[in-house]
């Protein structure tokens, strides 16, 4: 017995793997809560280790606390422009200020995805890689961009802001995370390419230069 | 103008998220290498913070490899077994005994899914977050999950081992880390609910547990 699903099945599911963006562009137009709480539950639907299901999401509706996220997070891009420009030179800074690195301000919905708290009660598959609750967490929010997608409706994950400050922003308790600032929205175009290619910051490498067999092995190709 | 898909292909498309299982029962059934390209490029299609691309796999087609990395996960699975039995009580830990927690010998294919080496080069999106490079490899390997599903074939991501001694199994360079061994297979059924809630192990908690406006609320409910 074959579980496959139909040809025009796959090819929607793979259309929209390949169609997904991370998207910094957005307008402003609302999404209705019933198509929310569907993307939500397509999030919900996520794997998690040992069935922990460690995500929890803050819909962020007010708008003086939109503000306060955005201030956040321009905070943490001045101090990442820095930090490129040691690791790298001042070109390398100025051209990572002169991008758009996120949508908050422009897009109809901000939701921010946390780690739960008491995590440490969850040993089964977390014993020796307790970070596998980000991967469940990572995972449902996959799960959530590929469904926004087929709606039609772009999303852009932020990660530059610091946890703490962001924590205390929204009053989470000891042990809990946030891991993600998700902007969600209509948009006027979704990037044909990953916008950072389409900017020239960096190029993608193919899929060869990942597989290996059997062991590491310097996959890299040389330039 | 609207980006949204098809009824058709958005029904395709919650279907598969909806119908995916984290599996542990396979049919020995090989893979062919052509449908397995097509899974890895579908992982390949993932977002990844900094368009860092993070994300290697190694392939285990040596049988006496695939036969030493499942006695690494035996091992964890006693060490875990007992550390649940310290935490919660011998009945618990019995019952995670009793569970099958990896088709590691069983199935058609394995893969190890790693962060690659020299991670700290991409500042972008890390610099307070540096574990976003987990999150973009749980995004490819999540892509790779709904893929797998839709071509009929279950998938496993076992994440009871010890990292260190996987990586020096594999060769794997200082900084590179593995955190997935993923089981890949044909199945004689899919799990109708997770097999966790099908063995009695746990139970799942409702969508409407994880959501919270502008700040943390005590959202659990009550039993």
């Amino acid at each position: 017995m074959s579980f496959a699903y139909s040809e025009a099945d796959k090819a929607a599911i793979y259309k929209v793997i390949a169609e997904r963006r991370d998207m910094r562009h957005f307008l402003p137009t609302p999404i209705a809560s019933e198509l929310l709480q569907k993307l939500l539950q397509a999030a919900h639907h996520a794997p998690s280790v040992g069935l922990m299901q460690p995500w929890r999401f803050i819909r962020i509706s007010d708008a003086t606390l939109r503000h306060s996220i955005h201030k956040l997070v321009d905070e943490e891009r001045k101090f990442t422009a820095q930090a490129i420009g040691e690791f790298d030179d001042t070109d390398r800074m100025a051209e990572f200020m002169r991008l758009k690195v996120e949508g908050i301000l422009d897009c109809g919905e901000v939701l921010v995805a946390t780690l739960c708290d008491q995590r440490e009660k969850h040993i089964f598959g977390r014993r020796t890689l307790p970070e596998m609750d980000l991967a469940s967490v990572s995972c449902a929010i996959q799960n959530l961009w590929l469904a926004a997608r087929a709606e039609g409706i772009g999303m852009g994950w932020v990660s530059l802001f610091d946890p703490q400050q962001l924590a205390q922003l929204l009053n989470m308790p000891e042990g809990a995370k946030p891991v993600a600032i998700l902007c969600l929205g209509y948009v006027n175009t979704f990037y044909k390419s990953p916008m950072l290619v389409e900017e020239g910051w960096t190029t993608e490498k193919p899929l060869a230069d990942m597989l290996m067999e059997n062991g590491w092995q310097n996959n890299e190709r040389q330039p």
